[in-house]
Order: C-alpha cells, then sequence, then structure tokens
C-alpha cells in the first residue's frame, strides 16, 4: 500500500493538532491508511509499521454481499463465519441434500462446489480524492452540487475500474470529510470448502445471539478460484495454535457497515423516533410470520432460514440500538458534546460565519425528510415489493433506460463501476422459490397498503382490484423471471425487450418506476443534498477545533481496530472471556436451538474438553465485521468474529470499552474440532501450513 | 340517580373555584354525577336534568368483557358492535356453521342463543368513599398506607355486592383525587340476536381500520335474559329514524378504557421510552404469526381471528399513541402544563411544602419501576403464558389459596365482591382449541427466554430441557383443564386438590407462582404505593390551585361526553362528516376485506345509496367506548359508535376538537340494511317500537 499524502486543506490540519481527546482507549475502526500507530505503540509498545499495515489489508478480505473474512492459505483459502456464506450453503442444498442441517465437506478439492453471488473483494489500493469531489461542486447550490459530486464519483470510479477483475468505490468518509477512492481486486469465482451443522455454527440461536457467555462454531472456509484453479494468494494469515491469553493484544480487520457516531442531535433523535421505532415494528412483524412461515414444512424451513437470521438478526440489533437511544441521560450526553463543538466553532468568528449555521441546516432537512422516508422507504427503498422477481424486473427496467445516458448522468448503481456486480446479480444461477416469493411479496404489499393507507393513489393503481396475496400470487405465478436465461435475454434486449414484455412484475416495476424516481430525486435535491454539504462543513469544522487524531463512521469498506482480551463486570459478576468445550456440553439440552450435532455427540470422548470455544475482546467492531479474523501481532489467526455481546449493539452511537465486546470463536476451536469432531484432514493440514 | 354530595374537603373546594380554561370546548369524558351541564347548556341551549342524565346512565351498558352497549327496547334488547361479540360469535360458530363469516340470525325469539361468556352491567349508583378510603390509611407509611387502602376497597366492595347479581367496583378518579364505589347490575344470561358478516361489519378490515372515510356495519344486537325470559327494562333508547345533520348535538354514553392525561412526564416519558416500543415489538410479532398461522386452514382462522382483531386493533391504536408521543413538541407541551402547575404550587409556600415533592417522587418511582417492568409482566401479566388453559390453572391454583384467606387480605382478583365474575370466567363453555392453545403458550414461552435470557433461573426451570414449541404441545395435551367440569371440581376440592393434581398446567402455575408473587408484592410496595400517594397528592394539588371543573382521566367506568358531527381539514383537503351506501359499493372490490358480502350485493337494487353509511363526531372517545350509543337531546339513538380517526389515537393523552373525531355507524344505516339487506323484521319491529 501506498501511503498517501494528505492534499486537501482541511486535512493538512490534521498534522498540526494535538491529538483529540475524545476518542477513548481503544475506540475506533480505523482506516488502514490513516492508523494510529503512536497510541498502539504507547498502550501496547508494539507499532505496526507499513509493511505490517499492508500485510493484513492484503490478507484480509470482504464479502461484496455484506460480511467480512480472511485469507488463511497460499491457495487461496477464506475463512469466515458460517452465517456469512449461509445462502450459498442454502442455494446449494436441495430438499435430499441438506447442507445447512448436515454442514459440508468436500472431501478432495475437486469436490469445491461454485457458489452462484459470492463475491470477495481485497483491497488493494486507497487513494485520496477529497478536491477532486469538492471542485466538482464548486459555486453551485446544494442540489446541482450533489450531482456534481456523484458525478464526479462515478467518473473516478469508472477510470479506476479498467477491467471487470476491479471494483472501484468512493468511499465517503468523516461524513464528506474525506473522499477516498478504494480499488478492490475482485474474486467471482468462490466455492464451498467446509461448513459445519446449523446445531453448532448457530448453538443458542435467537436466545443467545449477542450474548455471552457463548458456544458457538460460527465459521465456515470457502475458496478462491481463478482460472478455474485455487487463487495463489501472497498475502494471507498464518494460523495460531497457541491463541491467545487474557489480556492479550488482538487486532481485528474488517468491514463494519454503518455507524452514525458523527450524525447530529437532530438527526439521531429523528432516527430514533421515526425510522427505528417503525423498523422495529416491521421486523418484528415479518419475524413472526416467518418463524410460522417454516411451520408449513422443512423445504420451506429451509428457503426461509436465511431471512429469519437476518431479521432476528437485525431486530437485535435495532433493539440494542433503541436500548442506547431511549436510555435516560443518553441523548443529553450526545448534545453535550454536540453543544461543545458548537460552542467552539462560535468562539471563532470567521468559522462561525462559514460553518456555524450547518447544525441547523441539517435540522431542516431532517423535517423535510420526515413525512417522505417512509413512501421513499417503501417504493424506492423496496420494503413494499420484497421479492427477488421484482428486484430483477426493477434491475431490468432501470438497466434499459439508464444504460443508454453517458455514465455521469446515471443513477449511481448503474455506472460502469458497478456493472460487474449489477450482472453478478442479475444473472446468478440461484434459486427463485415461487411460495416464498409469494409470501414475501404479499407482506410487503400488505404493509405498503396499510403504511400509505388504501385510498393512496400508487397504492390503488398497483393492487387494483386484487388483494396483495392475490396480486402476489398472480405475479409470481405469472413472472418468468426466475429463470436467469430468460433475465439475460431481457438485459441484452434493452429498451425495446422491456416495452415488449408481458411479464407481470416487468409490468408491476414499470408501473411504480416513475413515482420512484420522482420520490428518488425529491429525496436527493431536498435532503440528501443538503445534507452532504453541511456534513461537510460540519466535518471541517471539527477538524479545525477539535483536531483530527480520530477515525471515520463505518461505512463498509475496511477497517483495522485493536483491543484485548478482556471480561468485564456486570451487576456485580465478573464475566471471564473465554468459554470451553466442556461448557458447550454443559449448555447442550438436546431441544434446538440448544442441541449440538451428533458429531460433537459421538466425538465427546475424543475432545479436549477444556479447549477454549468462544472468547470476547475489546476490539470496536459492528455489524458487518462479521467473519473478521482476530489476530496477534504476529499476523496470527487467533480467532474470528462473529459477533458481539448485548451492550455492543448501542456502538452505533458510541463505544464504551467498560461493557463493550467483540465476541469471536477462537483459533483453537475450530482447529480442534476440524481434527476431532470433523477429522478433516485436507483442511487441517492446510491451516497447518502443512 | 342520587346526586351525591361531594363531602372529601379537597372536593369541597370544587364549588368554590372559578371553571378551569384548561379543558377544550368539546374534551371530556364526564362521569354522570360531575356533568358540565352549564357548559353543554352555554353552547347548544340545551340542559341536561337529572331525569335526563338518570335516563341515558340507566339505557347505557357496559359489557364486561371490555366494551360499552345500551339498551334500545323494553325487552332487553341490546345493541353494540360486532367486533365486541365476535368472540361469542365465534364461540358459538362450529366447523360448518360459521356464524363470523355468513352472520346470525334469530327467526324466532327461542332462536337466540346464548353466548358462554358475556356480561352486561347496568350501572344503577355512584356512592362518594374518597374519605373511608383515605381514612383506612392515615398516619401509614407508603407501602402499608396503599395495603390498608386496598382493603378498604375490598371491604366496601364487598358490603355493596349483596347478591351474586350486583357487581361493585370502587373506581379511582382523578389518578385517586375521588374513590366513588360504583354499583351495577349484572346481566349473565345473555343472547345473541343477529350479527351481520364480518365482511361486512369490519369492510375494509385493517387498511380501514381508524380511518374514515369508513363503510362498516360494525353492529350486532344480544339480548338481556332474566329467569329465562326476556327481560323488562325500564330504561331503553329509542330509535331515531330521523339521524342526525352535520353540526347536530351528539351525546356518547360509554366505558373509555384509560386514559393518561392526569400522568406526570417522567411517566409519560418512560412509558413511550420503554413499554410503548416494547408492546409494538411484542404486538407486531404476534400479529405477523397470526396473520400466518391462519393460512394454516378455514379452522385455525376461525379460532385466531378475535385475537388477530384485537392485536390489530391495538397495535393501531399503540402506534397512534407513538405518532403523538413521538411528534416534535408533543412531550414539551405537555411539560409546558406541568411546569406551569408546579409554578402554581410552588406559589403557595404551604402547598408547596405539603403537595410540592410529589413529581419528583413519582419520578423516582418511575425509574425504580423501570427495570422490573419486563419481568412483571412476563410472569405476573401473563404475557409468557399465553393460554386460557394456563389462565385456568393460575385462577386455581391462586383461588385455592387465596379464598382461605379474610377477604381484606386477598389479592384483589379474589376478594368476595370478584368472585361471581371470576367462577363465571373459570366455568365458562366456551371452547379451548388445543391447537391454538399451543401456538400461543409457544410464543409466550418464547418471548419469555428471550427477553429474560436463557440463563435466567426462572426460565431454565419453566423449560428445563425443552424448547418452548416441545413445552407447550406437552403442557397442552396433557392437561385436562379445557372441561369446565374438571376445573368446577378443582375449584371446590380447594387446596387439596390442587396438591393432588398431576395435571401439568397446574403444576406449571404452581411452579411460578411464588417468583410471580413476589414480582407483584414489589411492584406494589415500592412502586404502586409511591404512584398512589402522590397522584393523590398531585391531584389535591390541582384541584386546588386549577379548580375542579374537569373530568378525570377514563377508567373503564360509565362517561359521558357531548360533541357534533362534524367533519375536519386535513392537508388543506375538508373530509365530510357522512358515508353513504352508495360510496360502500364504490369501494367494493370483490377481494377481501373491500368484498361486499353476497347479501349487500344481491339488494344493490333494493337499498337506497344515498342512506347514510357512518359518521364523524366531535365526541371525546377511547378505546373502551367501542358499541356505545349516539345519540340527541331526546335521548334517541342516532349512531353507534366503533372507531376512532387516526388523530383520535393521540388521545390518550389529550383532545384536539380540530382532528380528533369519533367514528360511527349511522342509526339509519342500521335500520334500512336490516330492512332491506336482512329483511329481519322481527328487529325492525322491535326497534322501531311496532
Amino acid at each position: 500500500m501506498k501511503r498517501l499524502s494528505l492534499v486537501v486543506p482541511l486535512l493538512v490540519l490534521m498534522a498540526q493538532l494535538a491529538p483529540s481527546s475524545q476518542v477513548r482507549a481503544e475506540e475506533g475502526m480505523w482506516t488502514f491508511n490513516r492508523f494510529p500507530v503512536e497510541r498502539v505503540q504507547k498502550a501496547y509498545g508494539f507499532a505496526p509499521d507499513g509493511a505490517w499495515l499492508d500485510h493484513v489489508r492484503l490478507a484480509s478480505v470482504r464479502l461484496a454481499q455484506g460480511c467480512s473474512a480472511s485469507f488463511v492459505s497460499p491457495n487461496g483459502l477464506v475463512m469466515t463465519n458460517h452465517h456469512c456464506v449461509h445462502s450459498c450453503i442454502e442455494e446449494l442444498s436441495t430438499p435430499k441434500k441438506n447442507f445447512i442441517a448436515n454442514g459440508f465437506w468436500a472431501k478432495a478439492q475437486t469436490d469445491e462446489l461454485k457458489c452462484p453471488d459470492l463475491e470477495v473483494n481485497q483491497l488493494v489500493q486507497i487513494t485520496d480524492v477529497t478536491a477532486r469531489v469538492m471542485k466538482a461542486a464548486e459555486g453551485l447550490a446544494d442540489a446541482a452540487g450533489n450531482d456534481k459530486k456523484k458525478a464526479e464519483m462515478s467518473a473516478i470510479e469508472k477510470e479506476c475500474a479498467t477491467s471487470d477483475k476491479l471494483r472501484c468505490e468512493v468511499v465517503t468518509l468523516y461524513n464528506g470529510g474525506v473522499y477516498d477512492l478504494y480499488q478492490y481486486r475482485r474474486h467471482q469465482d468462490v466455492r464451498l470448502v467446509w461448513a459445519p451443522e446449523l446445531a453448532i455454527a448457530f448453538f443458542g440461536g435467537d436466545p443467545d445471539n449477542f450474548m455471552f457467555p457463548r458456544h458457538a462454531l460460527d465459521a465456515s472456509f470457502v475458496r478462491v478460484y481463478e482460472d478455474g484453479k485455487p487463487a495463489s494468494v501472497e498475502h494471507y494469515f498464518k494460523w495460531s495454535t497457541a491463541g491467545t491469553k487474557d489480556g492479550e493484544l488482538t487486532f481485528v480487520a474488517g468491514n463494519p457497515g454503518s455507524t452514525s457516531r458523527l450524525d447530529t442531535v437532530a438527526e439521531t433523535l429523528t432516527y430514533r423516533d421515526t425510522a427505528l421505532v417503525s423498523r422495529l415494528m416491521y421486523l418484528s412483524e415479518l419475524r413472526g410470520m416467518l418463524i410460522e412461515y417454516a411451520r408449513r414444512g422443512k423445504e420451506q424451513a429451509r428457503h426461509s432460514m436465511s431471512l429469519l437470521f437476518s431479521v432476528e438478526n437485525g431486530l437485535k440489533a435495532y433493539r440494542g440500538e433503541a436500548d442506547a437511544l431511549f436510555s435516560p441521560g443518553f441523548i443529553e450526553g450526545l448534545k453535550k458534546n454536540e453543544d461543545a463543538l458548537r460552542a467552539q466553532v462560535q468562539a471563532d468568528k470567521a468559522l462561525a460565519n462559514s460553518h456555524g449555521g450547518a447544525w441547523d441546516a441539517v435540522a431542516a432537512a431532517v423535517v423535510k425528510a420526515r413525512p417522505m422516508t417512509e413512501r421513499h422507504g417503501l417504493l424506492e427503498g423496496g420494503q413494499a415489493f420484497r421479492s427477488d422477481l421484482f428486484g430483477f424486473a426493477r434491475m431490468l427496467v432501470r438497466a434499459a433506460v439508464e444504460l443508454k445516458k453517458p455514465n455521469s448522468d446515471r443513477l449511481r448503481e448503474f455506472t460502469d463501476g458497478r456493472l460487474p456486480g449489477l450482472q453478478q446479480r442479475l444473472l446468478s444461477p440461484a434459486p427463485v422459490y415461487a411460495e416464498f416469493e409469494t409470501f414475501r411479496l404479499a407482506f410487503g404489499l400488505t404493509k405498503m397498503r396499510e403504511l400509505l393507507g388504501a385510498d393512496d393513489p400508487i397504492v390503488k393503481e398497483v393492487l387494483g382490484k386484487e388483494s396483495p396475496d392475490q396480486l402476489a400470487a398472480r405475479l409470481v405465478k405469472g413472472s418468468k423471471l426466475g429463470d436467469p436465461k430468460v433475465r439475460k435475454k431481457l438485459f441484452e434486449g434493452g429498451a425495446d425487450a422491456i416495452a415488449k414484455s408481458t411479464d407481470p412484475m416487468i409490468k408491476l416495476a414499470l408501473l411504480v418506476d416513475a413515482p420512484s424516481r420522482t420520490l428518488r430525486k425529491q429525496m436527493e435535491d431536498e435532503v440528501e443534498s443538503v445534507m452532504r454539504k453541511n456534513h461537510e462543513l460540519i466535518a471541517a469544522a471539527r477538524f479545525k477545533v477539535q483536531g483530527t487524531n480520530t477515525y471515520p463512521d463505518a461505512t463498509f469498506s475496511p477497517r483495522l481496530s485493536f483491543g484485548t482480551v478482556k471480561g468485564w463486570v456486570e451487576d456485580g459478576k465478573t464475566i471471564t472471556p473465554y468459554t470451553t468445550f466442556g461448557s458447550a456440553f454443559e449448555r447442550h439440552s438436546g431441544a434446538d436451538p440448544f442441541a449440538l450435532p451428533k458429531s460433537w455427540l459421538a466425538a465427546n470422548k475424543q475432545v479436549d474438553l477444556t479447549t477454549p470455544m468462544n472468547f470476547v475482546t475489546t476490539n470496536d467492531i459492528i455489524g458487518g465485521n462479521s467473519g473478521s479474523p482476530v489476530f496477534n501481532r504476529n499476523a496470527e489467526i487467533v480467532g474470528l468474529i462473529f459477533d458481539g455481546n448485548i451492550h455492543s449493539l448501542g456502538g452505533d452511537y458510541g463505544f464504551d470499552d467498560t461493557l463493550n465486546r467483540a465476541v469471536a470463536v477462537d483459533s483453537r476451536a475450530i482447529l480442534h474440532a476440524l481434527e476431532k469432531v470433523y477429522k478433516v484432514d485436507r483442511l487441517v493440514n492446510e491451516l497447518s501450513g502443512k
């Protein structure tokens, strides 16, 4: 990695100012190019150098679908969570071969099976493009400036993405204080190597999710292929057989999805009081429906399990957010920080003049957004049309229009830089289950009618004389978009093919396209543009008065955090940082989700019950970090992140190192289980470097 | 009704003070003994006198299960909402006779069918017992005083309930400013006369619920019997064939369930941020499950429909509350009022000394309640054990202990005054559906494990090695409590019979009884007692400084409100107050819930499409008012309350006469449909006084 010079004027300030005292000791999801080396050295006597940082960055990867992972052998072997490849395992399963229930093992390398949709991204280069993005909007009003900035970002991405093997993304950091171009190497031929039974991968199920003590082997291995052969990779993590000790320094490299620690109080409050409450209700209802849907039968359970997991996981995360945001004093704490910053800005007359109005401008944009948000989420966000088939239809309908435009005028997701990813999703051979599609679509349509009202014009137009159930059934039954060949033909046929199509799902996507786009444009011009501009102002003001030795909010791009193996104290009780195989067996009740799989029960005598199973660290992580490698100063794997404790769920808005903990599978647990329970020597040897 | 003299010192103040200006024109759910006659006279030139008030009070009744109703003929005919007797209609249905789908009509009086659980209460007397309740606690600390007050209330109720035909309740009014004894005449032999098809009773279903324009014939008729014959009633409402005109004065007599307009801001905020959010999630999940459960089959749909309706109804009501409580400025408004009152109290030194600390005491109690609330709701509130069978088991287990104690020492629900109601529920012949019981119980147990955690001692004790699904199935399968004879035997057998019982549901009720009682005691002693004491102080202070020409919060006891037929303006659009048969036919799409029943389609030509269907008024109502008669100054029925508009859902915390509307079925719609669609002459003649 090339250490980039910081060329933006406001960033020049960074070097001149003392480190802020606002960041707590181990708090932070740091970018690789601005990692606080001195801070780690001061606390742990270890200073990661450039080569070390480059190595761990290149050995760490992102799963484009929303997880993290790492290379763990020179032959492209990738470790991640079971729950990160659940969809792949499910898609490879059939009514007769249920790899979710029974696990998967490719005895020979040739038995490794391609995951239909999995894409692995390796961050190869970071380039600061802040000046270029800012310049594009110079002198323009908010809405026009916003359009120009996005067009410039698309242009930068297009220039960068010189081949299908590259994925380029301009990442907005510090809420617009910095724009960095991230260039990734894409790997799309990814094959499943090994996965355990769901019963142990998700032992404890939803009741234990985000809890500790914990006993889950939430691990799987996939392999990256190139030209039909296992990829040779230069940078990978070696395996530590010694694991960690209590108090040991740990690093986590991964892709935290999103935090809101730099949001203004007005934004946070409005989010809490509107979107968060709506989301808790929407997901709760969907959860109830999915639980009962799974009782229709084994196949229905298999098809819906992945969505149920993500709904339950999201629900717990949002519930954790709500617990934080509704707890007495929390908002007051945020307000105190914001007031302090605003007072500092006001104290500098020039700064007050140029930047002091930004908070009120954000607050006004929030008020403007409020009445649009629900409708926007339903129509443009797709909450009303929860269906893979509709997703394909919308992609096809929009591609036919967008791809005819110049790159800079397109909707962001249709710009050249993003086309390969879009085509991969569109042409994926992953199966589409009609019964489940109907169920999901009917749910979405019902919510649309409920939230917008039966008399809303778009609701009337979509439903006509049909009920949501009737319409969903008819659309799914009549649509041919479940066949990737049909989609390919429509994609290649462009606008003509779309106009001629009689596919009912295409017709629905056409029907809602204009009102959806109008809403999107309104949201972008009246809200997003004001937000972007004023967030940038706030970021600049913050850099100026409080220094820049801080980290940006999470953006599902690679980050590095440091911490230690450490328990915590709760209600006067000390929670020790490790669990063991022994305590897993003690927790076994025989009833799902506390039933160990047969393989484990059979290996009871062979395993060493003192082997550490899961452990917790003070690393600052959040959703998206799932599958992240935990490694030591020698860049050896000591664990695999799969969860946070319940306190970490407020992490969207802050980090409390006395309580927040990351939860990982111990490297010793993985190796011991592979050896003694699963007896998968090929994999054990590869991990051990034999 | 005897006009009661106001003997309590603090109420003497009432007469001395000017009317408060805080109550908006038509706001108020007034008690019959403190109705603001002058206010009505001033606004409408009509002064209801004592005889008029007595008449409409005695013609109005309460359904003990949670609704309102009215006598509409001298032969005990009672009008209420279809949704208020849904359970009865469902319980009388069988797989072959689905009265929910097809409606019900007793062609001859002898065809009228007894509702297993319905109880009609007529308020015959109100006695002020404030002095006696207060005296019981004189000089005692909060917890002991609270116990004594409750014991005194039980004693008063026992003295009053001199026969099984009387139900006596001491009602806490003005948050403890007044205790009134309400004596009701009980009618337990209540028979179904007529009910329409669900499709028209609930036309528009959940999407239209709490919406307007509206087109529902949410009406049913039952009849009160005495000694096996239709009861003769002296006070009943005559039917108005003329109905109302826009702007006409309307009265509503009913039993609004609960409002919180006198709560402190600390209580309201904590409720919003904890219980309300939890409830929205709990009900949303249950809703999703129920919708999908109904897809298991027709019978399952029939068994679960009543619960689904109440869940969806509750969900909308809570969502409306949330919309109000989370809307910008709402809490600030409440705080402004509270601050003004507190400032007035502080301005009077003596009052400040004696009463000024009450708000902080309530706030402290709220903080204390916070960590207990969820566990209390699950264990003592029964959220963990959603099952009729468990309800019976708990009743039996507790009755065996409680009934041996002196009346004043018992849990309130086992005091002598309440025994008849308890026995009616316990011995009800209403069917219990095993599959549905299992489903509900499993849901409750799952929520318990989720909310308390799998490692919670009580969760471990209840579940043992079983999953919630397994345990629920085993308990329901093994329990014999579905049989009323078995319950009767156990009830009569007392403690011995309970001790010897091997019924698994009895065993579960025994297992959780001690921890539930401990929690209840803690909540009563540490929270409820402090709340009661300080609410009384606040009520007294409010009376003193702001006068008493106001109404108490709703308590599911009879109230009278006045208002006018009136539309409203929304987003610049005028909503007219009436809909018609014609607009109902226009709304018919053919797909549930917008499908008119066959009877209506067949009568399309016979009906007068200009007949008013539903209408709105400014009467101040809330949940519990369902089934309330709407009548004119001549005490003639002009409508039947069945809903409020979406704005009325914030009515728990305040009333806005520009937007809040009650929604009623027009008296003309009912009569016209009975004549032209249903052709039920016997009923038409009875209503018409022929």
